[in-house]
């Protein structure tokens, strides 16, 4: 049995400082006018609660808001990423300055329920599939400046990662097998220009799936197959090669479409809509 | 009657370059290795379609992908921002070099999907009161970076924004009452730091509202009324101030809380939650 | 009356720490050759005192200056941002390692210096009209790249922020008017397309400024009014629109146009022009 | 006789692109709202005139401006850098999109009148002293963020640089003599940690003047010497090493400094002040 | 027969742009002091040879330096990426602006002789095993700020890029291990974690070897094994799953290493390592 | 005597931390994938060693690496840039989270053996002619974007800085003396517009030397002279002007060259070529 080590894999702490960077300046702009209004030196505390239940995700952004508007503010976490929350829970507590806290409240509420919504939507998806082997997979299709921020909600939420970019696997599709003259090729093409990458073949029927077998491929992505076809296709690869379930992947579909054996469903829901955990901040 | 000026007003060029430029480093990172298997003096053309109805909505980022990435490409739009779509309609076409374009593809189709899909829900939430006066507003609740974009995309489907940030308006709530000793001190004192900004007061019952206009703001919130109680804010206020309906706000209650005559509703749905149009590209 | 707060409200700290960060670079290049005389472990204490009568402005910057280029530098303030500060005064003292000091200090003055010059001047200009009820306003003519530092400096002088750039408030002038086919449709398109922006219209006839009060907006701006036109103009709006007087103000002429009851006087000078406060640094 | 090459040294292009970028992204934000009022297909054509004589300084930032903010337009300078203007002259004439050019107006407007009020004060003071073999030099008393730009503007002015910051030359002080047991072993230590670059001393009296005439330094500032001093001072060093006078240096007591006969004077006021040139941007 | 596509995978123009600005940045700073000596108007030709023999690597960084400085330069090359070159060929020639020529020219030179040189390095070692199967590696050790650009020069060279960063494959070494109480727990982890992801093992010894052939991973790394202990290790494994030989590898040893039939040879000396190559800008 | 004062000075803290910043990001990506095998609360102490002699250089760099990238890692450094080290020293030690000092070790070796390399190769250098009065320096042939970091080596080994980028010297070669008109034209024309920056003049022959002696600049490079040119251009200067000899210098011809009596040698190898220095981490 592996140790259990549910811990989620930290992103560059530099791409969080430099997410957190730009939201403040969109937000904060000449001065946050509204927070004048109270006294410098008036100090506040309170916490973040969560008003539905969820899978919290998130803290490495929060934290940073803070860090950077005001380190003179203190944040006790009393969930940690990854964990599931019921409505009513609180989140985090905090104390400092209570211009401070006004300033940076809807800034770090747009990290921590963005984040938490994919890591619901993505422990959602998984529990529907979790007594089957089949492990689900986000996309390339993630809000732009914050794929790295998803991909680790969505390791909060118990799916896993597709590849972070166009850099470190190969996904090999039509274009690509029209250009190298058939599957085969460009999968050896692929072997001996970029030694030590995965790569996966986008195939559209057995045919392609074939010789995507007889080319030594490390995946095969079945694009829009039926649930019967992914379950033939299952059947013809006999364990050979790694089988991605692609298209059209419903909520509804998910199960049945995991109970065919193949070993990966891909979902672009998980990443590019995203609906906002309802979390309210309350000063004391 | 006013000219007609569905113009919508273009976003700062450094916002746009500077959010490509971020979403081109991460997904692009060391290189794509796939489109390296296709021979780099390979040209190709090809077209994006939206597979269901919507608005259209990010045309300056996906120009500047392409930009970025390789200035050879061309791009000719069939549609304009702001404009309705239909399902199967042709978006833009495109040539240039086969790896520009299958690299530069996700990145300009993530832009597109999730500012159409932005543009599509305000959209639907304004011909749901198009027959009333009222007009539907963003709020601050946005994924972080892209408020701009964001706000953009609200214009482009006829909805409205509320302020950009901290900076620009004030909105009195609660906490901000309650340290200058009353709304009449706290928006005498708004008004004295910074005369010509918006002064907008949050309220949560009619004590409150009637102190909001005895204090002469610009604007009341009307936080959590009831559909009666709003009515009742209408005909209390009897146009002396602008008032805005916010919270619990759903596309079920949307026209029976706008027939109560107020003049705003500010909706967190439109921007906090997205749901990408389903968009593809085919290379010809 | 309202409460006394007179706070000025703090600005986006990561522009305070981008102005630093390329006021350091600039400054420093590939390191102080001269501080390299001295021993690295030499530590000194000292202080920075004002050589002429003013309002002090700045800290944030100086703050952030010692912030970046050494943490173990100790910075005590005896004067606080917006106070009026006497020939002689210690602004602060500081101790710490001497070669951090003598190559943070000329950087720290250059934001002293300029700040607190240009909220010295706003306090001259606001010291005029003390004994009127107009409030005097800054401009977009100000020096790239520190706008929000100067319109911090305007506020700690005692005088007040027009808008604060392209995207917070409207000012219609003579190409918009056109465009629009009148005042009344250009105010009217402006209010549909963006509510909650308070709208200024510049006039520079009567005809105009009738129109401009038929239209219903916030602000009329009179561009390049005689006093006696001013006077006039007051008259005829009769308290239905702010009336801000603009264009060749001087600090004679200026008590004379307050007293003919406009509420704003706007003045580039405050911002255009820069006089650097006479400051010292003495090492003990 | 050397080559006339009134040619400026052009500053490092980053900066340029730098400096446009950030007073852009201050002004324009979420975007110009007012210009949104003009069709967006609307051209215009116009001028810069200049309202007061001067000098031209900022070509490269104007340019800039437009670059970034809309490639379409067209500039035609009709005065050079370093050139001098009278009122009334035309600057520079543009076409374009109307909503760009009025979008970019205050940007580049507020580029030019301060870099050509700089230029226009270095020029004011060097005729002054234009029949004397004086150089007046500037100091690092400058805007932060605008140091390259602003001894690009001393350039322009017919001014002379001088060090860049602390990096690359020495002006060794109290401070650092202290530290190093005198000026012979201070100007002994700076030739050998770093060769090549030059070496100036101040000194407060004679004394000092000795010493820094035997340790073989570059130049020798003159720290707040009287006019009779100075001249003393002259005599003294006999042409050995270059002379600088510093310090209360006013445009009533430059010309009596330069006679003299020290090499240079260095006038803080150069950049540390600055005065906007007047000037109109007029669309046909 | 896989198709030839010798094509090198073009990186992130991005990253090259950010590189390039950085280092014009760093050597031109507040201008080119000697180039304008040169009159603006005056225009050059002139070419890039090269002094000695070596495989061509850098275009896409030359360019931009040239494109960044001044749009009017205008390049052509004789030479591609990854050609070889003899001592004497003309590797491009230009014509534009001479001061643009001269300002640029240190700079591009950097980046050509730089990565034309790790180009040349890797060409050396592939050459002494090209009658072998095995693949030479790069590894993570670069120089700071231009893995992306070293990573492309490898490619260049003829050799292959191991992983690029931490984030795209796993390398399990004796810290993980001992963590994860084992081998086995460890790999069974990370394919949990990250499914997709490349992992490899770095073994000591045979009992991990063993270890590492039962646990199933995808490549394991012989540290510092002999060269009979590596032939033992191919034996053992029997193509059950990738070796790559690490650790004290030279040219004198690396063709023996090869024989022993490893699929692999990481070799930290092709980027930590810089040799430049000798090149020469010449005006004509 | 001058004052013994072995500090190197140290380069602009944004330099460094930008550096870093770059470094850390293209290495961790979106995560350090294998490190999440090991818990987040373990935690481990360790230490770098030496595994050859040289001269250590880059603390700077590895305190910026562990302060970004995790706050609560502790380093003690044993030796100090500068210094001598032999094979088997302990550099520093280090504790703190197991997963932070796995993610940050290769990113701060990488600059420290890049830096410790080029500081032991000066030294090297700087060794073969500790007995003569030479001064050895580097060029602007640097790794692009480290040229602060290469310049703050150099200094460690005991060589010394030539001009930092092409804004802090002149040095006048065969275009720039063909524009002017002569040798005597450059010099003046560079003496008007940029007085007080050092002024070195590149010849290929004496007739071009005794033009620079008459021109009175502040050093000659003589290029790619011989040996007995060298030593007769020693004779011919007499004195009046500093020679640095360039062209071709190796570690074999370097004593001889010295032993003519130039005051500098300038070296390229110093720093476009680059050998890390051999170091290792190991957790206890």
């Amino acid at each position: 049995m592996p140790p259990v080590h549910p811990e989620i894999i930290a992103p560059d702490p530099t791409a969080v400082e430099h997410n957190v960077r730009a939201a403040l300046a969109e937000d904060i702009g000449s001065g946050d006018i509204t927070a004048a209004l109270i006294a410098a030196d008036s100090l506040a505390t309170g916490r973040v609660i969560t008003r539905e239940d969820g899978v919290l995700c998130g803290q490495p952004w929060v934290d940073a808001v803070f860090a950077q508007l005001d380190s003179t503010v203190r944040i006790e976490w009393h969930r940690r990423d990854g964990q599931s929350i019921s409505a009513g829970d609180t989140l985090f507590t905090f104390r400092g300055p209570a211009r401070s806290l006004l300033t940076g409240e809807r800034c770090a509420l747009n990290f921590l329920q963005l984040l938490s919504g994919t890591a619901t939507t993505c422990q959602r998806y998984a529990s529907l599939v979790a007594d089957t082997h089949v492990r689900l997979l986000d996309t390339r299709k993630t809000i732009p400046g914050l794929r790295l921020a998803q991909k680790y909600a969505v390791r909060a939420g118990g799916c896993h990662n597709h590849r972070i970019g166009l850099f470190d696997a190969f996904l090999i599709k039509e274009n690509h097998i029209a250009a190298c003259g058939g599957i085969g090729a460009a999968v050896a093409t692929a072997r001996q220009q970029a030694p030590g990458k995965p790569v996966e073949v986008e195939v559209e029927n057995f045919a392609e799936l074939e010789q995507a077998l007889a080319a030594g491929c490390d995946r095969v992505m079945l694009d829009n197959f039926s649930l019967q076809q992914t379950a033939d296709a299952v059947a013809l690869a006999a364990g050979r090669v790694e089988l991605e379930a692609s298209g059209n992947v419903t909520e509804d579909t998910l199960l049945a479409i995991a109970r065919t054996g193949v070993d990966f469903i891909s979902i672009g829901a998980l990443t590019k809509d995203c609906r906002a955990l309802d979390l309210s901040m309350r000063l004391d």
